[in-house]
């Protein structure tokens, strides 16, 4: 029996609206036996899905490079991402859409893709993270074709056994001296009133496409790992965290390990961009 | 309707033994929208498996190490995969067995697993293959947490779009200047009449063990790419392959381009050994 805590009770799988208890994926599917799938996440506010243009935009994209089929265009998937958000009343929520890989003859190549589409509850970070920051551990690893958002977490779900004990939030992926992101969040560091975001082997985030929309003064570029040690502030973004202040990394403070004025400079204006485009 | 060249009619799910087709995983299971499971893949020579014990141990341990909850022990599993031989006859074949990460609240921990074991039809690579060797391409990555028998392949799933065009067998993983292994081989390199294989972030192939206990004067230590391409002799090692000779990497031949002497002694030694076993 599936809770609410693992999500609503509609979802899309099957190619139609089903009970979510019924959705199911062949275990032979190489989006289990070879982790072979994409995905992308996005919010409801007041029932509306927030900056959906982007998210499809990504999803589609992420079929396309990732070589599976996906047998839906945009107006095809905003249609029963409606028709979902209504059946599940969905008014602040979480949409995942799942493309898997398939069934293949040889185990290995990508064959016929499923799609999944379901709605959950946002599991986002509490009040005191977002007044006291959150504490990150470095990592060295870089993801394999890290601008197409698949399913492969396999090591940030091995290491976030030790997360709770140190209580740390995610890692950050460092490689050749240079940082690139956090398991699931864009990273930006402040240095003498500059804002500076890795440009390269990274998830291009939604979260931070929108903040170099209205912060256009934001430098894109590489990042040294011992830059991070120096900055002045740090905070990471994704579509649940919007925007998190970084406040210590690997045990060690950042700036004076309190969140800083640039960092909740930008957390007001992002807020005030999203009350804009839902019409709040 | 699954054909029998996906898998046997029956399999092991749900705790029981039913109809392959009937085998099903909640999409939410973090072995899909996670890429998170552990899995293993044993042959069956005259319904008999091959090596079992060692493939069983491997698959513990593999649960284990990625805090995975497997609720058979060696006796339980040796007891479903007999059964499943009988039910499938399957005289020689592939067996698979998964072991999901679960469906957890926070989408990302492992929680309760699942366990799903499949019979199938042997994927053996070509006479030909043996007789002229294969070509590998090679690829910058070294994989994470190696020693544990994960699903994570999506590099080499990606990359593979290109190796029918390439006519390659596979990639040969190195990083920072040092070979480990292949996306699904050991490797093993003969320079000199000495037989060299890497000891470190490899996968510990149960081929590559039966080798080094018939041939115990192999070494193992990191072997540069540079030695690779300067070597008189290669081949990988694996369930399906056996000992299986490469003869050139990205294009360029390896030794004369043909199959080496000490491949095809090693070769031989491996089948005798094996039917050895079975009691052929």
């Amino acid at each position: 029996m599936l809770s609410e805590k693992i999500c609503k009770p509609y979802c899309f799988a099957k190619d139609e609206i089903i009970p979510s208890e019924e959705a199911s994926l062949h275990p032979l599917d190489i989006g289990l036996i070879r982790g072979y799938a994409i995905f992308d996440f996005f919010r409801t506010v007041n029932h509306r899905p927030l900056f959906l243009k982007d998210y499809l935009d990504r999803f589609i994209q992420s079929a396309r490079k990732a070589h599976l089929d996906l047998k839906h265009d945009h107006t095809s998937l905003q249609k029963i991402i409606t028709d979902l958000i209504d059946k599940n009343d969905l008014e602040q929520g979480g949409v995942r859409m799942v493309l898997s890989g398939g069934i293949s003859t040889n185990h290995f190549s990508p064959s016929d893709s499923s799609l999944y589409i379901f709605c959950e509850e946002l599991l986002l970070p509490s009040e005191e993270k977002f007044e006291k920051g959150v504490h990150l551990l470095t990592a060295d690893y870089i993801r394999p074709v890290a601008e197409i958002k698949t399913t492969n977490y396999a090591l940030p779900v091995y290491l976030s056994d030790q997360w709770k004990e140190h209580q740390v939030e995610d890692v950050l992926y460092h490689f050749n001296g240079i940082i690139s992101e956090s398991s699931r969040s864009n990273i930006f560091m402040v240095k003498e009133g500059k804002v500076i975001t890795p440009k390269s082997n990274i998830l291009l985030g939604i979260t931070r496409k929108r903040i170099l929309e209205f912060a256009p003064d934001i430098v894109q570029r590489d990042i040294a790992l011992e830059e991070i040690r120096e900055a002045d502030e740090l905070f990471m973004t994704s579509t649940t965290k919007r925007i998190l202040p970084i406040t210590k990394v690997d045990h060690k403070a950042i700036g004076n390990g309190t969140v800083g004025e640039i960092t909740k400079n930008l957390m007001t204006k992002f807020l005030e961009m999203e009350a804009n485009e839902v019409g709040q």
